[in-house]
C-alpha cells in the first residue's frame, strides 16, 4: 500500500476514522518504507494544541474492564465527547487475542460514531506494541478525539508502559475480601490516581463498598506524590452495569486533569513521557542496525554454539562480541 | 566489596549457601567493576553437568502461591532434593516489593537447610532483573541444587520471560466459576504445561475440582505442542493446606521432564534459551555503550527540547539522532 500522506494527514485532521484506521495501520507495519512514513506521517500531524485527555484503564481478567468502557465510554459521547479505545494486550503478542474478542463485548461503542475502537495489534515484543500505541495515541489526538482510553491486561510490565503515555491512571478492580487487599502490590497503588470497584450493583454491592473503603484505607497508608491534589488517589465504586458511579468516576477524572493543568503537572508529565520515548526510539533503532552488520552477526552466530552447549555463558559471549564493535564516538 | 572469585566459586561449588548468596548479590550489582567479577565468576563455574529442573511458577496475587511453595518446597527437602526459589516481580522494581514480605510467608522453607530462597531483587528495569534471576539459577545449578523455582506474579511480560528461563512452566490458579476462564488469555494457557487449581480443600474443593475440569477441557482445545508427551498439558487440583496432590503434581513434573529428556526437548529448549539470552546480553551491552557517547548524548539533549514541547515526533527526533551514528561495520 502506498500513502499520499498529505491527503491522509488532511483527511485524518478533520476526524475521518477511516483515515485514522489506515495511520494506525501504517505505523503498525513492520516494512522499512512504512516505518519511514509513519514517521513522516507523525512530523505532519504533530500538533501541541490537538490534546486529548489519555486515560489508562488497567484491571485483571474478570473485573469488567470491557463491560466497563463500553458504559463509560457511552457516556461520554452521549455528552458530545469524541471517544478512542485502544488495547495493549501483551498476551496478544503469541496467539493474537484473548478468546473472546474485546470489540464483541463493546457492541454499543463500537457502532457509535463519536466513538473509535482498536485492538491491540498482534505483534511479537511489548516494545513493538509499546511504540504503536504511543503513536495511535499521538494520531487519535491528530483526529480530534477528546478522550483516549488505553486499555491493559493486570499486572506487570504493560501496566508500567500503559501509565507511561497517560495523564491519568485507573485501576479498575472487583468487589473482595481482606485477602485481596494484600496481595495489590505497592507498585500499582502507587501508579494508581483512581481505584474504581466494579460490580457495585445487587448482592456485590455491600461487599464493593467495603472493598473501596479498604483500599481508600490503604491509599492513604501512601506517601503523597506531588501531582495529587487533596484527597488523591481515591477509590470509588462504579457499576458498569446500571451505570451507578459513572458519572462521579469521570467528575473526579476531570476535576484532577483541571487541578494537574493548573499546576504544571500535567505540562511536565508530557514533556517527560516524551522524552522517555525518544530515548526509547533511539534504543529501538540501534538494535535494529545491529541486527543488519555482517561482522557482527558473524560472531554471534560462532559463539552461539558453546552459549547453547553450556560451555560459555551468555554474558562471557556477549562480551567478547562488544569488544570487536568500534566505538560509538569513533568518527 | 572484593571477591577472590576462585575461592568463592570453589565454596559456592560445595553448595555452601552463604557464597551462593553472595555471588548472586554480585551479579545483582549495577557496578562495572562487580560486572566483570560475575562475568569472570560465571565463566569458571560454567558446567553443563550441574543441572537443576527449572520450573517457573506463575500465578495472580491471592492464589496462594507462596503458601504453595512453602508446602511444595518442603516436600522435596523431605524428599532429600536441594530447593532453590527465586522471584521475578516487576512491581517491586518501584517500590521494593509487595506489602507483605514473601520470606515471612515461607517460614518453615526458609528455616530448612536444603532450601534456599531469595526474594526478587529492586532493580529499575525488567531487563535487569531478568539478567540477575537467569544468572541466579545458573549460580544456584553451579551449587548443585536439584530444583530451582522460578516464581511471578500474574500476567504480561515478567511471565514470559520466567517461562523463557524455565524447563517446565506451572500456572496456580484459585477455584472459580466459568467466568475467571473466560478471562485467561489464550497466550497464558498456551505457555503453561500444568495448571494447578490451588485451594482445593474444605469447602472450595467441589469449585476446585470443577475449575481443573473446565480448564482440562480448555487446554484439549489448544493445538498440541511438539514438546508435550499425550495427556500434557494437564490441569490438577492441589491444597497447599492439606498438601493433598503435592505429590501428584510432582511425580507429572518429573514424568513431563523425564520425556522431554528423553525425546532431545530438554537439551533443544536450553539451547534455544541460552541463545536469546546471549542476545539479549549483547544489546543491553550496546545500550550502555551508547550512554557513554557524548556525540550521541548531545544530540539527544538538543532535540529532547523540541520533542519534550509535542513539536517534534520522538520517531523523527530518533532518526536524526541514529543518521549521524557511524555504521556498526565501519571498522
Amino acid at each position: 500500500m502506498t500513502h499520499d500522506l498529505d491527503t491522509l494527514a488532511e483527511r485524518l485532521r478533520t476526524g475521518d476514522r477511516r483515515a485514522l484506521a489506515r495511520a494506525i495501520t501504517l505505523v503498525e507495519s513492520g516494512r522499512a518504507d512504512h516505518r519511514a512514513q509513519a514517521t513522516e506521517l507523525l512530523a505532519k500531524l504533530a500538533d501541541p494544541r490537538r490534546e486529548a485527555l489519555r486515560i489508562g484503564l488497567s484491571g485483571t481478567p474478570g473485573v469488567g474492564k470491557s463491560t466497563f468502557i463500553e458504559a463509560f465510554g457511552t457516556r461520554l459521547t452521549a455528552q458530545g465527547l469524541r471517544v478512542a479505545v485502544l488495547a495493549v494486550d501483551p498476551s496478544s503478542a503469541r496467539t493474537g487475542g484473548s478468546i473472546l474478542g474485546d470489540k464483541t463485548r463493546m457492541e454499543r461503542l463500537s457502532r457509535d460514531p463519536r466513538a473509535f475502537i482498536r485492538p491491540s495489534p498482534s505483534q511479537s515484543e511489548l516494545g513493538g506494541v509499546a511504540r504503536r500505541t504511543r503513536e495511535a495515541v499521538s494520531l487519535c489526538e491528530a483526529a480530534g478525539f477528546d478522550v483516549v482510553l488505553i486499555e491493559t491486561v493486570g499486572v506487570g510490565q504493560s501496566e508500567t508502559l500503559v501509565a507511561e503515555m497517560s495523564d491519568l491512571f485507573v485501576l479498575l478492580i472487583a468487589p473482595g475480601g481482606g485477602d485481596e487487599l494484600q496481595g495489590v502490590k505497592r507498585g500499582i497503588m502507587e501508579t494508581a490516581d483512581l481505584i474504581l470497584v466494579n460490580k457495585a450493583d445487587g448482592d456485590m454491592k455491600s461487599a464493593a463498598t467495603r472493598t473501596a473503603a479498604d483500599y481508600a484505607g490503604a491509599l492513604r497508608l501512601l506517601r503523597k506524590r506531588p501531582q495529587d491534589p487533596q484527597g488523591f488517589p481515591k477509590a470509588l465504586t462504579v457499576s458498569a452495569e446500571t451505570d451507578e458511579g459513572l458519572d462521579a468516576a469521570w467528575s473526579e477524572m476531570q476535576a484532577l486533569a483541571e487541578w494537574r493543568r493548573a499546576h504544571g503537572h500535567w505540562v511536565a508529565r508530557r514533556a517527560e513521557q516524551n522524552a522517555r520515548w525518544f530515548a526509547e526510539e533511539v534504543r529501538q533503532g540501534l538494535l535494529a542496525r545491529l541486527r543488519e552488520d555482517p561482522a557482527t552477526r558473524e560472531a554471534m552466530e560462532r559463539l552461539s554454539r558453546r552459549v547453547a552447549d553450556g560451555t560459555l555463558p551468555p554474558s562471557a559471549a556477549a562480551a567478547q562480541v562488544l569488544d570487536q564493535l568500534p566505538e560509538a564516538s569513533g568518527r
